[in-house]
């Protein structure tokens, strides 16, 4: 039986997932071959259990199409390259479509190169860089993905946002099993968690967040009143952002740091400018795929092997749970969670459209 | 007055320092050229402050060269190569050697694309990474420098050593000032620091080494022994490690996690086998360099004016510190810490050279 809207703790399929987000982003005049490349990125990540970046933001997304802050009939193009570089002028449209656009770029120059870099400005948030970094895994190809994004994380010394929580993705081609895969905030723990917690009245431990007044705070209000994230591990989490900064904004021409606007808050009418970048390096050009691949596999079988820490069941590679739950998602289909559900259920009802769900 | 010996707290040249590193790598057959690039290496590290990674080391490599497991006749060759690329056999030689051969090939293969990797495989120990991102820098690219280790560090779940230590560094050239410069352990805290309190009789905070039961301590001695160090911010550190090892090690064909011989201790005879990795950014392929600078130095000032923390005099920029010591170093001289300048004193003594400090 197909039903119109989703019950709490109900199944969705993936494909049903994938429709509802097709049909929202058609809805609002986005072009079907867009509408799909978005829709695919949102429901890959809801299908790695990745919640907070998956289909929740896509009334976000929305809402800044229809103020015009993403504009529906950009594409993106490539203004300027080289033989291993390109740059890529998102023209303030969704962030999924100029970053898949831009990382195949990226592949291809590392097809004639051996290793690419594709530069992105005038974008949007490009939801998980996992995703991206995948891509040129898919290819048989080591990934890397990077963007920057509106201030929220303090530096050592500063009392307040300094930089983005500028997330950096990579993967790399295994033989048996999925790629390698890690995806991760410069923040010691992502913005979500924080208004999670603050939306359930729970308090966060002390070290994630620092109030206006620029002292570390339990209090998960603080974050969305002004104050700040603490940056992963200090002063590394605080320099690998502005490594990506600069990798994403300041060498492709997108706005930095300050200029860039928030895609979730703030008026829905101004592009945001985000910048991103991505690397690939074509494995194939420096050693044979298939020895590469071995490698990689004889690494992981060592340190799944390793011995456990007490009450550990498994050692995980990075990703590999995720590349798990989306094995079942495919299967089983997906609980979204309760913020998740009645986000989609909020955003149909909004565009009228009525889903189906199975 | 010039003394053959460097009493405690006394001001060492920088000169003074970079002469005796040469005299003691010529006595032991190191070729001048080699001696100079090894040298340079090491008091440019011990210049920024970073004490544990300069001079310090001297005592162990030339051990090891002694012994045969480092080779002072390797001539260092790229064995492999495409438009964008280059695979560097280190010969077994030192790992200074063999790392600014190929930063320089990356950035050669930079000038030429717009991006360049130069990975390198039968290397050593290559002391600072931050080193050879800053030439990079020197060369207005964007570098980056990675290697990886023998394990010192455990993963989430398991109860031993795992992977290495694996060091990331960058550097981005700024317009006012010296160029961004991150050089980071994957680790929580390096094992220098470790051994460094263990060496002092003190406690170390839980959190930067697990004991061979597995458990956290704050036992320095429990690394010696045969513990772990873990992973910065858990997973995001263990992740980072496999990206460096991918990279480092897994593409170059150089030896991978166990394979390769700890450089410090154990039989001294056996090349290490070390890898690792290098990339460069040709910002003016991309970008006019002098607007590029400028975009750096305007984030650079917006993050140094955000207002600051209670107690905080001063916001830095990563790097900002090491330059602005390797300044003074370079006018005034360095005291070295005591272990080091005894480790000096020592070396001079077995090699049977009279270094001269003013």
């Amino acid at each position: 039986m197909r039903a119109a809207t989703l019950k709490s703790g109900a199944i969705v399929t993936v494909e049903d997932l994938r429709a509802f987000c097709i049909a929202a982003l058609l809805k609002v005049g986005v072009g079907e071959h867009d509408a799909r490349t978005t829709a695919d990125v949102l429901v890959t990540t809801d299908a790695w259990g990745v919640f907070t970046h998956g289909v929740k933001a896509l009334g976000g997304y929305i809402r800044r199409i229809r103020a015009g802050g993403i504009r529906v009939d950009a594409r993106p193009r490539i203004t300027s390259e080289g033989p291993g570089w390109a740059n890529v002028d998102g023209g303030s449209g969704l962030g999924m479509v100029a970053s898949t656009f831009a990382m195949r770029a990226a592949i291809a120059k590392a097809r004639a190169c051996g290793i690419g870099y594709a530069g992105v400005y005038n974008s949007c948030h490009f939801g998980a860089a996992g995703y991206y970094a995948a891509m040129a895994a898919g290819e048989d190809m080591i990934g890397l993905a990077m963007a920057n994004d509106a201030p929220s994380v303090t530096a050592p010394g500063a009392s307040g946002r300094v930089i983005g929580s500028n997330p950096l993705a990579y993967a790399v081609p295994a033989g048996s099993g999925s790629p390698i895969l890690l995806d991760m905030a410069t923040s010691t723990v992502a913005g979500g968690k924080v208004t999670s917690a603050h939306a359930l009245g729970k308090l966060i431990p002390e070290g994630w967040v620092i109030g206006l007044d620029g002292r570390p705070t339990t209090d998960p209000g603080a974050f969305p009143a002004g104050g700040a994230l603490t940056p992963m591990a200090g002063h590394k989490g605080y320099g690998l952002a502005l490594l990506i900064e600069s990798l994403s904004a300041v060498l492709t021409g997108a706005a930095i740091t300050r200029q860039v606007a928030t895609w979730a808050i703030g008026d829905p009418s101004v592009p945001t400018g985000h910048g991103a970048a991505f690397i690939a390096i074509d494995i194939g050009s420096m050693m044979p795929i298939g020895a590469f691949k071995r490698r990689v596999d004889a690494m992981a079988q060592e340190i799944r092997q390793a011995p456990r820490a007490d009450g550990a069941d498994r050692i995980y590679l990075p990703g590999e749970r995720e590349w798990e739950r989306r094995q079942r998602a495919l299967v089983e289909g997906i609980v979204l969670p309760e913020d998740v559900r009645l986000s989609v259920a909020r955003l149909a009802k909004e565009l009228g459209i009525t889903p189906e769900f199975s």
